[in-house]
Parts: C-alpha cells; sequence; structure tokens
C-alpha cells in the first residue's frame, strides 16, 4: 500500500511526532488525493486530548481537507486526476438511513465513519488530514470551485457548512437579524456567510478588539456580551442566534435576545456539554434553542458553491507542520483559522 | 356597578371565601357574560399560592370559562345577548406590537392582561371565572359552537389551545409521530387533538391505568416512562414531544425519541422551571427544545372550532363551588378535568 507522510499523536498526552502512514490501495470508487491544505479545528483538540472518550491512538486528525486528485478508482466519474478537491468530516455513512438517503449523511442514524479516529466499515480505524495523502470514496469527496483559494477553503469543509447549514434550515436572508455568538473559526465564517445572505448581522462578542474584523466581515454592529446594556438593548431582536462559543453560556440571557419564534441554534461542541435554561425563557415567546451538526455532503457543496459565488473564504494563517503543537497551544488567538502547509511535512 | 358572586382567596394562605365583587359598566365594546362553568388549571394553583410571586390579592382565579352573553356595549356587532361564548387566558393587550397585530395576544410585547391577577390598562386589577359575571371586551370574547356543550368546551380555552396551539405550529399530521407526555387535563385533549389531525399519537406517562383512557382518546399506545425498554424501543421515532408534565423531565432520554429535526415542546409551566440537556442530545439529530405559551385569540377560535367539528370535548367532572378547596388538592387526580358550576356559588 502506499505510504504517505503525517503528524501523529502516537498516545494520549504524547508528544506530536511526524511519522509515515499506509494509505489503502483504490478500490472501485476511490479518488486518492495529494493533500495540500489541513484546517485546525478545535475538535481535534477534542479527539487530541480524549475529551469524550473513545480515541483511537495513533492519533492523525484533521477534517478540513483540501488537495488535488493524484489517481482514480476504476468506476469513478465525477473526478479526474488534476481536480481540485476537498474532504470534510465525513468519509463513510451506511447510505441506507433515512437520514443518508435524504443526503443528510451527518445524522447517520448508524453513526457516519469520521475522517479520523473512526472505524471504517473495512474494519480499519481512519487517518485525517495532517498528512500528505488520502484515499476517500467519490461520494464524499467535494469539487472546490475555481474561484477559491486551496488554502481559505479548507476550513469551509467543516467550519464553513457547519455554520451555513443552520443558516439556510433557519431561513437567514432579507429581513432577518442574525446574531452571531463568538468570532474563531466558526464564528467568523457565519458573519460572512449570513451577511451575504442577505440578513442583519450582528456579532455578539468578548473581544472588542475584534469589532473592526466583523464589520469587515459583514456585521452590522458588534455587540461586547460583557456589557449588559447593550445586551438588554437588543431584547427580542434577533430571529436567529447562531452560538459558536464552546464555553457554558448563559442561556436565559441570550434566549431573551430572540424575538416571537426565534431558535438559539448551538453548533459547537463544547468540553462541558451540559446546559440549563428557565423553561419560562422559551414560552415567554415560542422560542427554541436546537443543535445542529455540520451538514450532508450536499450541503457542503453547496456552501463551497456559495462562497466562491460570494467571494468567502476563511481568514486563515498557514503555518508548517513544526508549528501545528503551538497552534495547539494558542488556538483562540488566531485570526481566524490556523491552516497547515502540508507540504512541509517532508517527503516519505 | 353591578356584582356578582365569586369564590376568593382573601390573602395568601388563606382559605377560599364565597363573597361579592363587582364587575364594570359596560364600555362601548364590552360583553357582558353570565357565566355557567369555569375549569380549574394548574395555573390557578400556582398564582394561589403565589408560586412565582406578585399575586394580586383577593385572588378570584379561573381564565377557562364558558356562559352566555347577558349584555353587550353599544359598538359590540359580533356577540348578541344569549350567545353561547368563553373566555380564556387573556382579557386585553397593547393591540400595536407585532404579536399582537399578527394575532398573537399571548406575546404581546407589553405582556398581556391576564383574565385574573393582572393589572388592566384602566388601573383596575383583574378577577376571574370563579364567579358568576365576567365582563370583557369583544375581542377577547369566543364564540362556542352550537355542537360544544357548555362545561365540556371550558378547558378548551386553556388547557385546549395551549396543546393545539404546538401541534399546528409543528405541523402534526397524516404521518407524523407525535408523542405526549402527560395526560392531565392538557394531556387528554394533546392527544384527542392530535389524534384528529391524522398524526400517530403514543402517550407517555407513568400511570399505566389510564392507558385504556389514552387508547380511547385516540392514542395509537401507550408508554410507560418508568420502562426503560420500552422508552428505548422507540428511539429516533418521533416528530413531535408536546410535554404536558409539570415535574423535571429526564430531558436527554426524551430528546433521544426524536428522529431527526424533531422538536420538544414544553407547554406546561413547572412549579421548578429551570431544565439541563446535554447539547449532543440536539446536535445529534438536529433536534430542539421549544416552548408554546397557550394561543392567539384566533388560534382559541380555530381550536374551538376543530373540536367541535371532530366532536372533542374534554373530559370534566363538573363539582359545586364548596368542592373547589378538595378539587385544588387533588387536582392529579381527576379525569381530567375539574370544571365549576358557578350555579353553586348562590345569589347575590
Amino acid at each position: 500500500m502506499p505510504s504517505t507522510r503525517a503528524l501523529s499523536l502516537p498516545a494520549k498526552g504524547a508528544p506530536f511526532t511526524p511519522t509515515t502512514i499506509e494509505r489503502r490501495s483504490l478500490r472501485d470508487n476511490d479518488v486518492r488525493i495529494d493533500i495540500r491544505f489541513c484546517g485546525i479545528c478545535h475538535t481535534d483538540l477534542h479527539f487530541g486530548h480524549d475529551d469524550w472518550g473513545g480515541t483511537f491512538f495513533p492519533l492523525v486528525p484533521g477534517h478540513e481537507i483540501t488537495g488535488v486528485v493524484s489517481e482514480v478508482g476504476d468506476a469513478v466519474t465525477e473526478f479526474g486526476v488534476g481536480d481540485r478537491v476537498g474532504v470534510g468530516c465525513m468519509v463513510n455513512s451506511c447510505g441506507q438511513c433515512v437520514p443518508c438517503a435524504s443526503g443528510e449523511e451527518q445524522y447517520c442514524t448508524e453513526g457516519f465513519v469520521k475522517t479520523y479516529s473512526s472505524r471504517d466499515h473495512d474494519g480499519t480505524v481512519t487517518l485525517g488530514g495532517y498528512s500528505q495523502s488520502i484515499v476517500v470514496a467519490d461520494r464524499f469527496v467535494l469539487r472546490i470551485p475555481d474561484d477559491l483559494e486551496l488554502a481559505g477553503a479548507a476550513p469551509l469543509l467543516c467550519a464553513g457548512v457547519t455554520v451555513y447549514s443552520p443558516l439556510r434550515r433557519w431561513q437567514a436572508g432579507p429581513g432577518t437579524n442574525v446574531g452571531v455568538l463568538g468570532m474563531g473559526g466558526l464564528g467568523h465564517l457565519g458573519v460572512k456567510i449570513a451577511a451575504a445572505m442577505g440578513a442583519e448581522v450582528t456579532l455578539l462578542g468578548r473581544s472588542p478588539k475584534k469589532k473592526d474584523d466583523a464589520l469587515s466581515f459583514g456585521a452590522a454592529r458588534f455587540v461586547d456580551t460583557r456589557e449588559n446594556a447593550e445586551l438588554t438593548g437588543l431584547a427580542g431582536h434577533f430571529d436567529l442566534l447562531i452560538n459558536t462559543v464552546p464555553a457554558a453560556l448563559d442561556l436565559d440571557t441570550h434566549l431573551g435576545l430572540l424575538g416571537l419564534g426565534g431558535t438559539l441554534v448551538n453548533v459547537g461542541a463544547p468540553s462541558d456539554p451540559v446546559a440549563s435554561y428557565n423553561v419560562f425563557s422559551l414560552l415567554s415567546a415560542r422560542r427554541g434553542i436546537a443543535g445542529s451538526s455540520i451538514g450532508g455532503i450536499r450541503e457542503t457543496q453547496d456552501t463551497l458553491d456559495f462562497c466562491a459565488k460570494h467571494h468567502i473564504a476563511s481568514e486563515v494563517e498557514v503555518i508548517p507542520a513544526d508549528r501545528v503543537p503551538e497552534a495547539w497551544e494558542n488556538l483562540s488567538g488566531v485570526r481566524y483559522r490556523y491552516v497547515i502547509d502540508v507540504a512541509t511535512l517532508g517527503t516519505p
């Protein structure tokens, strides 16, 4: 089997180690991709730290992958060598259940196969995009539109679709007021995408130094959530709040910002996932709390196409592989996504 | 001003006292109603016990009122003497805000004026339906269809519309699976109405002795929520769960019963309103938690008309006024709503 360079965590608590891993020989529907860039997602850290238990070590993280097709299986018709492509959080699913059949593989009732740290249907454990090559079945490969740079496109495969999906589902658009809570990797794309959809966008955050960025990304205003007067001035204002904040949130205060029938959608996966609210915060204006997880393959392609059309990419800081440990230590300091240039992993 | 007999709680903790209260002289848009029946709602007890603070004493509870028009103001065109009518939870609202303008007075941004224990726009404190007569502005008066008995119709004004509204909003109907949590006043009407809408209805409760009733009201099955195996067998089954249980609920277990995009709607107002959930319960299938509060006047009329058409009334136990204290002590024991025959209050 072909081997490739990768950045691996050999065990829980062990440091990153450059290594060589094997990728499978092509099956009929497989696409081999020369990876160029891979984003660093906060979820990578949760798996690396085994925050939720069950991480498979050695771990090669990475599910915001862009690159170029280097080889295709005999039955592949949609992709050819040289095509610019991407891979997100999923590399397999049952394909049979109701969610899969409706293009929402992320909710596969069997559980989708994650791009890393997941046992695939053939029994192997998946290894992600902190590497120079990956083999993925064609139905989980996305096409990167010509107008998108590969580095800035990589975070769209996870962070981008994660905010795009609920913005579409809850119908952000002209005449709607959307609030984005937190402006990291997800939040900054949330602001850009919601604004491009035509919504009035407010960034609710705790870092006034991000205000100028928020406005440049299309936000109509920045609100400092530590300033109660600013917050309460927006009581009942929003139709939709996209919560990208990974930490605990004062849910009742934020629910109070929603107008009649408004919804607060959680898209982040916090370390401490238990949240509480007062039922009256919901009853008083038919409000809702929901959760949304990435998006299906079709919707991920929609995200890429939408972003290309509206000239939206992630703000990225491209780093070499040897800076990954430092990036993990300082994830909240990046504006707004670290992306690994995997050529720096050297050659096998 | 005309006086009328009423059942009053003079102060917090004091016993019910039959008394005489005054009702205002008619304004141009007022309707005077000879009350025949008034349902006992769990909310009456919360106010009587001042559970949420702010109860105005002396308190005359009651917001499930049916009766007959005895007098109308000069500008009233929709109602005439002898009409069978009802009054629910609201007797006034600002009439100007977005919710009011869209017929959702229950979400009036100024706060609607409650039928009892509320300060009306003229400064008076409202007194409810545990009395023989009430004066209400015509736009808050409902018409009771001929096919409905006044006793069985009374609980539709609060309990009925409280379940009807979310069933409509979340589109219960043929092909949808609806679960009703708890079968008291709200729950039993939830089962009847959801079944009449064409949904497959499951009653989730803790009293197997209510199983036969649930099936007779139109439920396809009864599930004992204390039996874990029964519950987990329904994982992912429901599109909509209507939670009428006033006590704390294991939210995560119940959220797991929802399929992709399903919603759990809280309609009850619990004594302890703080609830907690795990965000992953939402993320894993784009689920939601929402709250819904009674319904607007138009929707309350829809509820009455729908129930008349489908021969739905509340199961009631009609009691004389002197049994109200006992009924309050034993509210969970009734099948399924106590309704006071206010003629038993005597004459002024």
